[in-house]
């Protein structure tokens, strides 16, 4: 059997668009003569709609554009993923579908079992799980077709309590008869320990079933989530024997009867490397998709408005992002020619606007009630919120996407101002701990300089008061990041965390600090997702609520 | 059977306050000779803990702490709400439990089988459904004994596709054996429809089992939800024998012999009433659990700043209360004397701070940039965000909390500016359409004019430019309102919209103006919730998508 792989990028809710997709790609399977082109979960509709789900007019036309799609598949089996009505009288009212297209109709529906419900993920919030388990027969061949997290059914529970998994039903171990291959439809979301994880589940389940696994991810970005493709073909002895694309659409073909192929394109690129192209398609698809072409971003001569800026003429080119310096009288010298290097560098265009007259204004007409109390965070923070001014008054005057800066250790610990250097429509860095920034400046600059190298080796500073440093208030950034992926993504206790080899005063400080800021981040610009554990809608931290424990 | 219903307000993560307050209703049960105290859903650690589930330390504290409050169980059963780690090799790893408390230890753990996962809804998040069921014998008397949700078995699919119901089990029809009394414990949270819902599920299961229902609600404020309490028990016939106090503590004992109680209290608050009260709940405990006294509130003159004002005025005090007059050259005279006049009214301090001088000062500093363009949105939108930077400067720097006073018909269409008006800890009236604005400031003057009547008639404006008045933009509120409503809360289409009545073009552009400020909604500050689908983590819309459909 001859079987088209189709990795494409899709844009939630454009039905016409995702639907031409589709059947463009048919027609290419079709004329390479294969027997089964196969798209990835929710291809129809693009994935995750969320509450698109509970509109009819959405699952209507999701249910009419599968049907077109099948007056397409004409001596052709497609696999497109979708939704369906559950018609039982019980239970939630929809089906994440596998439609299997042929002769002009769809000819049968296969559901997704196991539907996650963690972190970034809310699928029993619209699905009914199946619970009937049979092969599909496609050009003589017996197809366990089954959808993303199906087989995902040996997964662990997160952060454990016991040695326990997290689902009860195996889906394939439920199918009574033999089959002859795995295919597997997917939306699987990319972070920077995914893939592995992703490796190891298909290469485990064709080695305990003895059969090929097909599996067919989506290649996109909708809003924090990225998904990076890289679908694959794994042989029954486990080894990958097709390996798509990273980051960007791609089709190929995998012939059954051939179970090695010789030009396995190796992926190759290092942490930064990734975290650089998942940006890149996060920033890329945010603008495309919203049909946005320009964005603005404030560059304060320091390392993260550099690589953001960086990362923003790559994804939209130089004409395109323009630079807003707005020096204060706490502002270093260095901090504007910093950035107009930078700026020299990248090719783009800039602004200067000073801050001192408005923030001189606004203490002018503040004299009165502050009269008598010292220079401190309030005074700080009416820097940070001016810049935010002159920020969104260029975005929405040209029509500019304002960029937001600020790095995951900024945000874990809320050392950054809201309404602040906290705006923007997008946050580029909000998952890249500051010593993660460091290795994306070095990535950026991989082939000469780009990002000014004082920009890298000198002091972070806020410079919001005199000879100001992060390190006045924050740990090292080394000790800080440790403590902070600890804390949040392994969701190690504090005395877990001391257990570590970290300093007591200063976990309890960092832990602290984490707590104390959930405010900030729920008014946070959505967050491209990088690592297991993003901030944002995967952590749900109550706001109101004692966290002494 | 004497049975104690404590309707507590309890704290997320608080245990020791918790535990202390479980166990001296526990003492004041055994005072009363009950046999039984009964306490709401996870009353240990507050509803809803959100991802604080996914920490061991708050897990173990969780299941400490309940044994503790076995030890003061002698003479007397307590059921309480809480969590347990789940034995089992296989599923979620906890279990959403009513512990059976009695001779100093827990005799019997009962989970929830009905995990709600819809709208604010995130329970199959963390729990594993029960799959075994029986009665809980409780001093002679068999009891089934259920947690919220589980008496909802026959709810339908909301916004249904067709007459289907939500869950495929009936938890209490698959107990095979006879049981003499239900007991429900709940954190059923307040919305304006709800009361109704719950007291007909209640009749419901009184009825059909021939049995009396007892129900102990939680009461409290957790961030956007409130929990209004009403716990009650319903008599075999289906009639209220009992009902408890709305929206504070109370403390209230059945005797299963006397099916009857004289002294039932009426709750006789119409709309405008539940809603003050339950947003006074809402403020006042996002203040108290927080450890906050002191607010400040941006006056306009306008009615919606009025209402917050008065509510936190009522919530807080007059003394803990600072308005801010910000006029600008657009701002008519009655902007100040309106707002003087509420100031005068509530008896609380304002501080008068002109944003001219610093609209002008960043006005003059984005010249050369912004030359040659026209006054629009950008001007406007920087008037907004200069008082965002008052408001938030004189919060930073006395330590207040910044109330918001976007309205939900405003939060809804986008009628607002991001980093401006939008700023706030906390958002009142985010679920609150302007209709309903104007229902609260007649309660709020029920006894006297304290809004003045002249902020409740004039004609709203965002006095963003000369003459500016909400009409200019948008449809009458009372239309407007109504779209939204069929829109939002009932989940029409547009089609379906137009059919009920409402002029097509303006239908259009409303849901137009839904769709387009997602992004603007999802940096919003959290919001009381008082409708069935408020803004905020109960709605889950994407943002990069097209919304055509």
């Amino acid at each position: 059997m001859k079987i088209a792989l189709c990795q494409l990028n899709y844009t939630i809710g454009d039905f016409a668009a995702n639907s031409k997709k589709i059947i463009d790609n048919i027609e290419k399977a079709k004329h390479s003569h294969c027997d089964l082109v196969v798209f990835s979960e929710l291809a129809i509709c693009g994935y995750p709609p969320l509450d698109f789900l509970e509109n009819k007019d959405f699952i209507h036309t999701a249910l009419r554009a599968i049907e077109s799609i099948a007056n397409h598949c004409q001596g052709i089996t497609a696999i497109v993923g979708g939704v369906e009505i559950n018609p039982n009288k019980k239970g939630k009212k929809l089906y994440n579908t596998a439609f299997v297209l042929a002769d002009g109709k769809i000819q049968q529906s296969v559901y997704k079992t196991l539907l996650p419900t963690y972190d970034i993920f809310d699928e029993y919030r619209y699905f009914e799980p199946n619970t009937f388990f049979d092969t599909v027969r496609i050009a003589g061949v017996d197809v366990a077709l089954t959808i993303c997290e199906d087989l995902w059914d040996k997964q662990p529970v997160e952060n454990s309590f016991s040695q326990s998994k997290l689902y009860t039903v195996s889906p394939l171990a439920e199918i009574k008869s033999k089959f002859d291959i795995i295919i597997n439809i997917a939306a699987s979301p990319f972070s920077l320990q995914q893939e592995n994880a992703r490796k190891s589940v298909l290469i485990d389940n064709a080695k305990q079933y003895h059969v090929p696994v097909v599996y067919v991810n989506q290649v996109s970005a909708n809003t924090e989530l990225i998904f990076d493709g890289q679908s694959m073909v794994i042989n029954p002895k486990g080894e990958m024997v097709l390996e798509m694309s990273e980051f960007s659409e791609d089709f190929s073909i995998f012939d059954t009867n051939q179970s090695i192929k010789s030009d396995l394109p190796v992926h190759q690129l290092d942490q930064a490397g990734k975290l650089y192209q998942a940006i890149l398609l996060g920033l890329s698809d945010y603008f495309r998709k919203m049909g946005f072409t320009k964005a603005v971003i404030g560059l304060s001569g320091g390392i993260d408005s550099a690589v953001v800026a960086a990362l923003a003429v790559d994804a939209l080119g130089a004409d395109n992002v323009v630079g807003i310096l707005m020096p204060s009288k706490f502002s270093s010298d260095h901090s504007i020619s910093d950035a107009e290097q930078l700026a020299a560098n990248l090719g783009i265009k800039t602004h200067l606007l000073p801050i001192a007259d408005s923030v001189e204004a606004v203490e002018n007409t503040l004299e009165p009630v502050f009269r008598g109390t010292a220079f401190g965070i309030a005074e700080e923070n009416i820097q940070a919120r001016i810049r935010g001014v002159f920020l969104m008054a260029y975005a929405n005057k040209f029509g500019h996407i304002l960029l937001n800066t600020s790095n995951k250790s900024e945000a874990a610990v809320g050392y950054s101002t809201l309404y602040g250097d906290m705006n923007g429509g997008l946050s580029i860095l909000g998952d890249v701990y500051k010593t993660q920034v460091y290795l994306l400046a070095e990535y950026i600059n991989r082939n000469g300089e780009r990002i000014p190298i004082n920009s890298i080796t000198k002091a972070p500073s806020a410079e919001l008061r005199p000879g100001q440093k992060d390190a006045d208030s924050l740990p090292d950034y080394d000790t800080l990041d440790a403590i902070l992926k600890l804390y949040i993504e392994k969701k190690y206790s504090r005395d877990e965390i001391i257990a570590a080899g970290y300093e007591a005063e200063t976990v309890q400080k960092t832990v602290l600090m984490v707590n104390r800021n959930e405010y900030k981040r729920f008014q946070s610009p959505p967050i491209l997702r990088l690592s297991p554990k993003a901030f944002g809608l995967g952590r749900r931290m109550p706001l109101v609520a004692q966290y002494d424990f």
